[in-house]
């Protein structure tokens, strides 16, 4: 006979800061789209009523733009590191690599919202820019690496950073780190990217 | 003076057939989502009243079939090319490949749609299911080459399937074969794609 399951406690009311009310909005916006997401929408998903939501933020646009600033934010820190900074630009390209995809398996739904912004707010201009700010320091590194002489000359540079962020992009597609097992740790998921990219899959 | 401009002819009443029909309605379901899309939207965007868009087809779903099979088709196609068919595992995955990019590039709506469809309807999980069999074979293409000795012992077959798949479709978010001499022919980029995946960058 099994045992009896003991009584849950009843939930404790969930409390909110902006961090957590920030987690569930960005899932909400991937789901039906900045455009397509009410407050309602956002009062039904949390569970806080529409004037508690307006107690911490004050708009949707102020949730969405500091939901972008979540994956915006550590990108750039990654091209302040040492190992985007210094030595050869082949190895800080890889640098930048590896450590944009641990971004994007840490950051995932923020990277995932950045990736389909539209443009059609302030908020999503402002990471339109510096989308464009991030892809135009990683094309120069890709063209510094390719004057060293460390990129196949039949490779175009520009063509190689399109291709460079589309195989990392192309994760938010299904790279879910929250099945453990399932998949590889984010270290090890970089790691094949580099490799992949770098070396080519042919022995 | 300018030379005053000849006053154009009147435009032709467009004569629809189901083709240019498809080329119009892909456009409009991947910009407002096959969902958020209307008998309406279709017929505002192809100038046909509601009545003549039934004549040629019976529902917004059949249009949204008939747009998917124009991606699914010729990508199956290329499954049962000679370069796909015969010859080392990793060769017939490079022509896959090689060919994917090619598809994508000739039915860029087509394929773009196929890419965005999330199994809302029959004729997407028609779709969904067709792409899971793709994949299917694509990684076991990939398992022989690996079997093989052809593919690098430390990539996991099914993270470099993952990793291909991620890199051709990432071309669908920024490649426009319309802008001529703004990017590369179909051809050339297969080949950068071919190089990059299975040669690497690095020199």
């Amino acid at each position: 006979m099994p045992a009896p399951r003991t009584t849950p406690a009843a939930p404790a009311r969930r409390r909110y800061d902006v961090g957590s009310l920030l987690g569930v909005a960005v899932g909400v916006f991937i789901e039906r789209g900045y455009d397509g997401t009410s407050m309602e929408d956002l009062s039904r998903a949390s569970g806080l009523s529409k004037s508690s939501l307006y107690h911490h933020i004050d708009s949707k646009e102020q949730l969405l733009r500091l939901a972008l600033e979540r994956a915006v934010e550590p990108l750039f820190e990654v091209l302040a590191e040492d190992g985007a900074t210094s030595g050869r630009a082949i190895e800080r390209l890889e640098h930048v690599v590896r450590r944009e995809v641990e971004v994007l398996a840490d950051r995932l739904p923020f990277v995932t919202l950045l990736l389909r912004v539209h443009g059609n707010t302030e908020a999503e201009r402002w990471a339109l820019e510096r989308r464009r700010e991030f892809d135009r320091v990683v094309a120069a590194l890709v063209a510094e690496a390719a004057a060293d002489g460390d990129v196949r000359p039949d490779l175009e540079p520009a063509v190689v950073t399109r291709l460079l962020f589309g195989t990392v992009n192309s994760l938010v597609e299904w790279y879910r780190p929250d099945h453990p097992g399932d998949v590889l740790a984010p270290a090890d998921l970089a790691d094949a990217v580099v490799r992949l990219a770098f070396d080519g899959l042919r022995t």
